[in-house]
Parts: structure tokens; sequence; C-alpha cells
């Protein structure tokens, strides 16, 4: 089995007026982002908006991204439920549509026991033949994985890969010795180079999305042990991440991917789009970065 | 106009095991809390699952709720969405179905900010012609409604009432002077009878589905101005509250009315059903106050 | 044994430039506060900043109290510590003093079972021969008292009272209902004619410090079962709630003071005193309920 | 200026029976760990109980610490108020009594906005000629400094240094970026290897204190660039942190340096020791390590 490894960015969900996926200009980012040399895609992330998507619009999704890459990077897809049975209907939807692995979050409402929490993730990765990503973001699920849980999930065969988007370094070092078959990935809330010091395979961020060049000589800075040159990249880099942790999340990425030409749209309301005084940070950042505007596929849509 | 006023029972959504809405169950549940003397109906609540039913399940519930009404209390149908688009499509569908107010819930996932949280509240009230109860429960949603938006919200001539499902009970009195245009309802997080010697119109709260005759029994103590009577009733059924906070309140609904004879099947996995032991707590609960086995319809579904 | 009943305003404590403790000041309060009919006083709560006071500046408050009082109204006084050892040290200082009850509240720094936190009250009860009354403010302190430690405390013979300063009024029926033989107290984030209503003995707040008056009104409306007027006067009232909870406690009680002609000083510093426009509020709540200018002591300090 | 950097170990307070603190005991640590290569020495934080100190305790602490310390590295002590004058109380009291540097802590009851805190910290630094380091515990403390204040600080001359107890690692490049001229060290709840990376100097952490040649080699891994070795070691040092962070930190220290051979008495109470379970765990890492029974000083005190 491949391990997947590398820079994967979270794609943004390009939306029309009428508050339908815009195809074409998600395939469009989606070919940029692998000529830039990213390693993989993850849709339906939180940059995804994926929590303002209906079932129609989530499958839009899977469909344009799978069918823009064709199996020159990986593809995961996010699957995010209240009900053990809605996520196994998502995850096996992900499936016929050409993800490659399952990004799994679960949502909640009620308060819930370990086992009830583990038997969710164990039915999803029991009911699809993929691998099995398993996230847990505090700050915007109110369901916490303990790492008890996550050690018990680890000895599941597909389930080989967590991401964890606490701010906390030390529970992925706490991840890596207590479950050392399962691959990490950083979330953005996390210092990339600092996880990948430790052990991780890669990230998975909003902002490699708009400063993907960056992050794969970041990463590559990594991987060949150049940790001085990586540190320092990853101390101008870091601004970025200050940036979208101040404003909404999709509403910074839109604004960015809509710099570089691509036609996404506004975020799903009640969000409102970027202040201008905040979108000229994201725009000083994609310029002293030298991401501006050179990304502009010729398949990105006019309209 | 006429204000709605007294108790609310929250529905619970019987399940057949396939994760469809069992319809005559709900249908005599209606039926018999009507007949119990209660004073409305609340679908798609806390208490009714809602965060773990789809679009299709939801309408469902609406629908079976509305017919077994038939106009004899006003019904009141829970809307909860992230985005404004799909809170308008749920409340013009409820209202299509028979629902005679909208209790409106914003669900969030990035953070929002007062101006945001408002123009979801006004565009529902804007575009569906029903009164509105704006609801906020800081335990379940992230999103809170301020002392500031909810004055505001109150001018919009739909927008008629109000619940709080903090504990609170000096907030309710500061919308209460603030807002003297709005109607109150207590949630099941207060203490009723204090609710109503402050000035509430009722209560709406999940309790009052299995203990119907009590709850209206309180309530006409707290019009009757019988304080010290009304106190003391509080007092008792007070651990009602106590035993439906310690666990998972769908699961002490559907074991409840299971005892009383109802087929209502089990909370939406990962949820579990009642253990045991908290089950002969709620059973406990009935027979002291006299409400088990009482209400058995003739309508009550035997499969 | 005397139960104490009714209101208990929470002292300031006047503090001079220098940081000592401006005892005169103090003694004219208390004196003012007794002819103006309040049943207690509170000496060392948070109203009166015994968290920014060293051991020499607590003992002082509790003198000066004791000796203002007379034995007139009983005296309850503050006892706050990290340790065992010291809360007993403070709490037998307090009883030499003359204070007649002493008010219990447990810092903590690391966490604490249940069973060390119950270690720490019972310690304290068994050391010094006066009634307790616990307190736990969730707000402030770390630690807080679980019903269940409440319970197992309250079989102790000098643990008489409680005083829970969540706003949770449901919370307070829970303990009167489990604790039968407890003296409950409301604190000011409780409404307190719910409080009354419920069963309660009366309250301890900084408000009624400098609306002293319009609180025993309060109390006797409440404690003649004249609940409607009870309610109407309460409505209004809680406007003094809702300032005090937007600004700094201590200042709020020492600019309304000032106005009564009390040489009360500033708040401990970094706290700073009122801003103009809130000591505009204050005032005018002084002159709504007609306290404002009416409680000058002859034995007021002239500096 | 020499810049402090490097492992300082927070110290235990030695507690006697009678609640005094043990000075040869205190002295024979501090002397054992300079002898094990430590940087300096931290008087007073989280780990040595400063919250369960009276000013006397924590005044014989510095002493002793001082006293055996003799100039051979730098002694940084603690100073936690709620009252800014307190504050430079203490910090007076330190300097005479021979620490080379505060670090300073906010204690705080009511909230205070960002003015009030900054004003504290900078009456202090004005107030005393010591270099400064600014603390920060989000887990302990209520009040966070947020790093616009650290910004304004970092320009006051003595306040040339800051800790973050968060555990967010990019808080702490976030403070690196906008505050250059600001030394930082890690706690440790962060990865000290990864600070150390992103350019740190050092670290201030309790667990030091019972590992110190581990704690010293893993620094000069680091300062010598050899980061894989460094992140191997950290790694399995890591279980360490996850021990302390289950149980009561001090109890773990004491626990340890007990079975090294000092007399370091019990937690102050409330606190308990160290259930045998946790002890055993605690064991298991000092033999893990080699650092069970190496360091007992001729200089330890029999009794």
């Amino acid at each position: 089995m491949t391990k997947f490894r590398g820079v994967f960015p979270y794609l943004p969900t390009p939306l029309r007026s009428d508050g339908t996926v815009n195809g074409p200009a998600l395939r469009a980012i989606c070919d940029d982002l692998i000529k830039a040399g990213v390693h993989g895609l993850a849709a339906l992330g939180s940059t995804g908006e994926y929590a303002y998507l209906n079932a129609d619009a989530r499958a839009d999704v899977v469909r344009h991204t799978a069918d823009a890459t064709q199996g020159r990077v990986p593809v995961i897809a996010g699957v995010a439920a209240t009900t053990t049975r809605e996520a196994i209907r998502q995850a096996r939807r992900c499936k016929e549509l050409g993800a490659d692995c399952i990004l799994l979050v679960l949502e909640s409402y009620f308060p819930l026991d370990e086992r009830q929490i583990e038997s969710y993730f164990r039915a999803v990765a029991d009911s699809v033949a993929l691998p099995l990503l398993i996230y847990t973001n505090p700050q915007f699920q109110k369901t916490d994985l303990s790492i008890d849980v996550i050690e018990r999930l680890a000895n599941h065969p597909q389930i080989q890969y967590v991401k964890d988007a606490s701010n906390n370094t030390g529970r992925l070092l706490s991840i890596m010795n207590r479950c050392p078959q399962l691959g990490i990935f950083a979330a953005s809330s996390h210092v990339p180079v600092a996880v990948m010091m430790l052990g991780g395979l890669g990230w998975m961020a909003g902002p490699a999305c708009i400063l993907p060049r960056t992050s794969v000589r970041l990463y590559d800075l990594s991987v060949a042990g150049r940790w001085e040159e990586a540190a320092a990249l990853q101390r101008r880099l870091w601004r970025v991440n200050e940036v979208f942790a101040r404003f909404n999340l999709a509403a910074c990425i839109k604004y960015g991917l809509g710099l570089q030409g691509y036609d996404v749209g506004l975020p799903a309301e009640p969000q409102s789009p970027l202040s201008e005084a905040a979108g000229a940070e994201v725009s000083d950042i994609l310029k002293e970065f030298g991401e501006l505007g050179t990304l502009i596929s010729e398949s990105a849509p006019t309209s």
C-alpha cells in the first residue's frame, strides 16, 4: 500500500449565486494545484464549507474533483454526519464518485460517550472499502477523539491516518508514540515544519490552496532534512495562518482565489465576503510569496 | 392576533429500524397529548432529534403532526440550518405542511458576528408568512443570540416569541424588560414556575411529552396565582429535569413513551437507548405522577 | 439555633491610597445598612475585593464590621484559601474577631477531585465552632461543588447554609430537594424573588449594599406571599444586576457608595474606577429607587 | 547583556509537616541540578506550588535557592499577585533575596481589560531593576496576555523574555515574529525541541527537575542542529509530559524527587500525594532515562 504523504490543499467550494457548485471553477483549481506540485487534494473540509452544503452539492464537489484529478494525485473526501447511517451513505457515495480516501468527521448534538464515538468511526470503516483518515477539530466539533479511542480505532485495517486540528503539537506526539502504524497529518492550526520534524507525513490545510508552490517548497525542505531553511520559511509563512485565524477561513480562501483569477463566488450566507482591509492582507501575502497571478489556468472560467 | 401560551410538549420523532419516521406512532402521541390538555405541540426540537433527521424525515414529522392536530392546538415546527437559503427553504416547507409557527435556530460552523446572525433570522422572517419563535441554546448551538440582537429582531412584526435555553432565569428577565412585545417561553433548563411568575407565557419542553397532565396542572396553578401550590408541585417535578439532564434526552423520552405504549423505536445511532438503570428512574417518575399507562391511545400502533 | 434569613449585603472594603482599610468608612456603612433594615452583613465577599486583600487587611475588615455591628445582626465573614491549613487559620481568626458565621470558599490552582474538595470544607468545619455557609462561584473559582459533595457536606452539623453563585435556579432547587436541612441563600446572579418562592432563606448580594431599603422591601413582599407585587419590583430592580454584570462589581459598589457620601476610595489596582458613563447608570438607578443621598450616616467620615 | 538560555528546571518547594519550607532539602536539589548541567533555576512556579505558599514561605524559597546557587547559574523567581502593589512588593523582595530575574504572573479575579493587564506588568518592570520574564498560563490564570499586549510590553527595556504555557506552538511563532527582541522559553506544555527549532532560547519545566541530564542532552542536541537525534530523544521523553499532565504536577515532582532521595515532603493539602499506580509510572520513567538514584547529593538531608 502506498502511503499518502505531502501537501494536500483543502479545496474551496466555488458557489454560483443560486447556491449550486461551479464545477468548471473547481476543476480549474484542481488542475492548477496538481500542476503546482501538490501531493493530493482534500475536498469537503472546513475550507470547502462542507457544513454549508446539502447532499447534492457535496456529491458535486467530489465528482468534479475526482474527474479533474484523473488519478494524478489521491483525492480525499470529507464525510461528516450526526448519524452512523448518514455517514455510511455519504462515504459510499464518495467512493462511487471516485474518492481515494475518506476524511471522516463525527458531528454531534447530544453528548456521546467513547463507546458511541468509536462505534460511528468503526461502522463507516466497515462499510466502505477505502482507507480512512479520522479527524477531530475541537474548535468546530463538540465531540473530541480521545487518544484512547484513536488507539483502538488504529487497529482497524482501514483506519490509516489521523489529522488533529487542535493546536497542540504534543498531542500529535502522543498519538505517534501510541499508534505507530497511523499516518499523521498536520492541520493548519499546527506548525507544519514542527510536525514534520517529529515524524508527520505532511499536512492538509486551506492556505496551501492559495500558496501551493510555497507549501511544496516547505515540504521539500523538510523531507531533505534542511531544517534551518525550513524553519526560516515556516516563520515567514506563519503570517498566513495568523491572517486566516483572524478572519472567516472560507472567505479568505475565496478572496485569494478570486485574486488569482478563479470564479469562486462568495461564502454561503449568512457568512460574509472578506472586508477590504482583510482582503488587502491576503493580497499582500500572495504578493510576498509570488503566488499572485501565476496560477491562472487556461481552464479557468471567464465568468 | 391570538397569543400562544401554555404547555407545548416537544414531540419525539418515532423512528423505524430503517431510519424512516413512524407516522402512526407520532400521530397517536399528538392526539393523546391534545386530549391530555396541552396547549400546543412543538415538532423538530432537540427532543425530536431534529439534528439527526434528513430533509425528508423532517418534512414527514411536520406533516404527520399537522395532520394529527387538525387545528385543535397550534403546531410549532423547528427550522435549523447553517445557511440562510436552506433555512428559508425549510420554513416555507413547514408552512406548506401546516405549521402555525416557526421555531428558528441558527446552526453555525465558522463564527459569525452579530450582523450576520441578525441577517439570518431577519431573512427567514421576511420569507415566510408565519409568526416566528427565535431560539438559542448555548449548550447545543455555538452561536448565541445576544440580548441586543434579540431586541433588534423583536421589532420585526413576525418575530413574536423567544425561547432561551440557557438556565439563566435573569436573562429571561432582561429580555422581558428590554422587549416587552416579545412573548417568552421557558425551556426545560429553566424552572417553569419561576418564569411564569416573572411574566412568561408558558414553556416548551421535552418532559411535558411524557408528563402532560402534571405539566398542565402546574401551568393552571401558575395562571391561577396559586404560587405556593405551584412551587410545591414544581419542586417535586424538578426531579424529572434532573434525570433528563443526566441522560440523553431523546433516549429518556423514547423510553418513557415506550412504557406508555407507543412504538417510538430507538434514538438514531450512534446514540444508544437508555440503560436499564436509567430507564428505572424514568419509570419511577411516571409512576409517581400517575402518568404511566394512562395515556395509551386506542390509535396507538401495535407494531 | 436561630436560622439566618433575609437580606445580607456584601460589604465593600473601603481602601485608603496606601492600600490599608479605611475603618471609619466601613463602620459607617455597616451602621447605616443595619438602620436601613438589612438582616445581616457579609464581609470579604467578591464585592469586598477579598481576592485583592492581604491577611492584615482581611482581619481589619472583620474586626471593623463586628465592632460596628455590636451583635445587632449576624456578621458572615469570607474565608478563601488554596490550602486547608490557611483556611483554618483564617476561619479561627474570623471567629476571634467576632464573626458569627464563615462563608467558606475553596480557591484552587491544580485541579482537585471531589474527595479533596470535600476534605477542605470538612476540615475547616471541624476546626472552628461557627456555622458555615459553603459557597461556590463557578465564574470566579475553578473548583465547583457538585451536588453530591454538597449533599455529603450537609451532614456536617456546622455546615448549615449554601450559596450558589451560578445563575442556574434549577440547581438551587436540586440542592433544596436533596439537602432539606441546608439553608439556601441566593447570590445576585440569581433572581432573588424566584429563589424565595422556591424556598430560599434570602440573598447575599453586592447590590443590596447601595439599595438596602429596596432590597428589604422585596424581601418583605416575598415573605408576605405578595408574589405579584414582589415580581413587579423584582423586574424593575433587575436593571441593577444588569449594570453590575457589565462592569467591575467592586467599582460599581464603590461608585454608588461614593455618591451616597462614603469615603470608600478606589478599587485596588490594576482594577480601575468606573467610567463616567457607567457611573451615570449607577447614579440613575440610585435615583430611581430613592436610595441616593438618604443613607449618609452622621458617622460617615469627612475625609 | 548576557541572554539566559538553556534548561531551567522549575524547583519544587520541599515542605515540612508544619507547612514550613525545608531549606536543606531545597538547597541540595539546587546544588545537584547545577552539577547535572542545568543552565538556570526557576523558583516559585506552578511546580513549586507557589499558589499554596504564604509570603514567608515564598521568601524562604527564593533565599534558599539564591544561597545554594551562589551565582553559578541565574535564578528566576516567580511573582504572582492580584494587585499591582503586592506584585511590586514581592518583586523587590525577590531582588533583595538574590534573584536574577522575575517571572511575572498576573493573578486575576474580576475580569481585566488589556490596558489594566498591561499596567500591571509595566508597573512591576518600572519598580525593580531586574530583567523580567512575562508569563501567561491560560490553564491556570484567567487573564491571558494577548499578542498585542505582549508586543507593547516587549518595548519595555526590562521585559526581555516571555514564556507561554498554552500548548499552541504557533502562538510562540507569532510572538517571535512580532517581538524579535523578546527571548522565548517553552513551557512543558510545548514540545521543547519544536520550539528550539523555531528559534526558542530553551525551556522552563517541572520535569527537568527530575530528569536534568536527559533534558540537558536534548538541549545540546538542539543547539548542535542534530535535529533527527533530538526529535528521537524528544519522542521518548514526551512520555514524561503525558504522565505529568494526567496527575498533579507537584505530586509527580515530589514523588520523583523522593525516589531520588530528597526529603521534599508532600504537596500542600487539600492536594494529595501521588497514588501508588501513578508513582510507578514516575519510577519507570526515571529508570528508563537512568535518572533514578544518580542524583543523590551528599548534601541531601537524611530526615
